[in-house]
């Protein structure tokens, strides 16, 4: 299967130069930066430091993706959005790891879908997507009344938006759980009199420091015990690693819009 | 419904008394201690904290059985054993939160479970027996190629016994997740040259200090990412609760070995 | 040493009673009230659970201090003000486990310590009292250019105000050790588009759940590697028993403001 | 500064070799493997993926040793006792992060050091360093009739040894503080019917999966309370980068055993 790579010179483009390198049935055959990118031109094996390629870095998408099978997209919701039309045309797979995405581009996406295989989610991990399935399931089992809901997450000092993508996630694997709407029910922040938690809401908690790749806890706790369902990535490479994994499964795949939970048949 | 309490006398007993009493739809009929006891006769009410409940403390349970439609026990494999013949000629409902029988013992309860409906668990907690759950579905969804399974508990330093009776039951829910047999992949101890993990194992380890009711982790690792499901007890009440839910759920089933996973419709 | 319960029909109040009971040297003479409690004239020992001790709930605490040594008050900021007061007028000590005191209120606490034994703090356990004092040391020992520093609590779902008295006990060691302004640096909330974490700064995280009686953990976090200093209060009686130590030793002091760490000695 | 590092074609000498190329005043000048090795004669800096140094390697210790100012030293404990020995001969600088060792080895090393500058240390990261100042402390101001303390670590599977050099480390740090003797009250493994735990006693548990790269846990757990003094390392470069550090400081000092507490002045 031929690859793309877009925001090919970042350190997730790079690393999803190696993680398909390093998989078997996958190649790359081409890598996108934006026009006026100082890597235009360069390898883009040498840049991620997998040995020469052959491949030059590019921006021009259109061609890239005209000779590809799927692309790989870790970028932004703007960029994205775009590439998805692209990939509609070229009618390849589309893999979207980017986060933050709007509900207009994810309409936007949504519409790409009718012609592109598109697999986006907030975490591209095994780990993470078996940990969507059980907290579902746990907060379908567990009374509002009960149980109350936090989620947590940490990441490194460079994160520049919270809640992560992947603590959202979770949320709505909480909200299917017992039938609510996220946003209503989210409490994002709490600071000074806040007056006692309120039944039925799920809280949010942002940590940020050193390098922490994702540490991220739901929490269900009630008068006398607590279940906690975690998650800690350990290596980028993880999730790099599973969006090779959803190209690989998208490929011949019916074009629409995918999940992880369909990618590990979970 | 009226309930018998076995072991009367101790922390747990005190406590099952309480829990009948706060409970809907239950009331404690007779309380047995140990021919011998310093208890016998004495209020089982004013003794568990209650108020005077006009139950004298008896060290006939055949006749205490008679007059019930349950009973509660957490004493000893032994005592629990000989409870469940009894409550096999009575015809009653057996609730057993009695830890560390043998297979022989388990066999007899089985055999008592033709004429009596037994309920039997390591954790009678609402959160373990979820936990248990989806432990399982975790263990069947990731290969023992990829993820190491671990099982952690810490207790009080009063506890006298290793692993907890809830770190096996877990450990069960990971064998009947992976079609193992727990007794053969268990390695519960570790100390000096162990050389490497063996593939497909599930190890145990031991923490005992303090006050600590009971908290038990299951981890699962792979290269790059770790899942950690947990459950936190905070009040020793959780149990008592669970053993009531459990017996006003038996009252009138038919005769049977059940879990609290079928009482609680998990 | 003959000891006062004011708020003495609370929760703290009972659990301040039975821990005063329950200690060597130290007996209760008298229990105060706001006027008009429903509770005014009942025996403080049998509304706590205690036994009849021949103490009624009383609305006068002038009185009440008259005839003592020390007063426990776990109340509310404006009655904490006025009890230091009366406490003065006596010349006896005063336990304050009460929260947010505004700066005013600390002023005139203060003021009173020039006639009164006053021990005030955040949280009254060895535990956390320890844990300030190493989390004080680790934010020294570790530049603010390498290791960045949050703080994280947990308590149960009644709980009104964040962040937590303890969390901002802790940050004041934090911001102890590093010589900085705690209000200054503090980030309480992170939501949405927060940019990158700004060196030098504390992060405070908040979770609501459940019956937890209270958790904290101050993290250090750099690259490559996270430091974490925790406590988990198991038991509301470590709080009640803090207190009736701190009084123990304030008996016979001379007055001024003292913390938990002049009481152990850390 | 220039420096040797042994076991240069292992995972650990090839991380030092990085570490080195990155600091500041240290330059690599001589790597040694064994005889019969298939390195020989290699670039080391090539092998590290650091490009090439133009230092191929070496079975020759002792010429190695002859020309430089430091050896950094992450083998086991038959060689650090013979590289101890040169090291004294050409009177450098000997950093050892070797563990394993035996009470002979650490008595030889001990000798080496009349003639040597040697830094020995089961962890050379600044986190756990601090760490076990803080533990030792802890310790030392909570009774030993109060509180139990257990020490927790869970590695990556591939680990061939139980408890892990630093969980003995933090166990030494107990032991200072507490004035014992760490050996006579270790606890190492519990399993089956241990009895009640016995007070004083220092408990050890060990968890193995995954690509952990090395988390450890003091538990101090009393009637009511727990804190938890926790390290987290996410990157194996953090103990290169210690060992480089160590090897900068030790640059002019007089022959002694030191340890990573002297090198941080903690």
């Amino acid at each position: 299967m031929g690859l793309v790579v877009v925001g090919a010179a970042g350190r997730m483009g790079r690393t999803l130069i190696r993680a398909i390198e390093a998989a078997d049935g996958a190649r790359l055959v081409a890598a996108v930066e934006r026009p006026g990118s100082p890597f235009i031109g360069q390898d883009a094996g040498e840049l991620a430091g997998a040995g020469n390629l052959g491949v030059a870095i590019t921006d021009d998408p259109l061609k890239a993706f005209a000779n590809a099978d799927g692309v790989l997209d870790f970028t932004t919701p703007a960029a994205s959005v775009e590439f998805a039309g692209y990939a509609a045309q070229a009618r390849i797979a589309h893999i979207v790891g980017t986060t933050g995405c709007s509900e207009e581009d994810d309409a936007k996406i949504q519409a790409a879908a009718r012609h592109a295989t598109i697999v986006k989610s907030g975490n591209m991990s095994l780990g993470v997507t078996l940990l969507s399935v059980l907290v579902e399931q746990a907060a379908q089992a567990l009374a509002a009344s009960d149980f109350d809901i936090e989620i947590l997450e940490m990441h490194h000092r460079h994160k520049v938006d919270a809640p992560s993508g992947t603590a959202l996630l979770l949320g709505d694997a909480v909200a299917r759980g017992r039938k609510i709407n996220l946003a209503e029910q989210s409490v994002r922040v709490r600071d000074g009199h806040t007056g006692p938690r309120e039944e039925g809401t799920i809280g949010f908690a942002t940590l940020r420091g050193g390098s922490v790749i994702g540490d991220h806890s739901v929490i269900l706790a009630s008068a006398g015990e607590r279940i906690v369902l975690s998650h800690h990535a350990e290596d980028r490479e993880l999730f790099a690693h599973g969006a090779v994994k959803a190209a690989l499964w998208a490929h011949g795949k019916k074009p629409g819009l995918y999940s992880m939970r369909d990618v590990l048949g979970l």
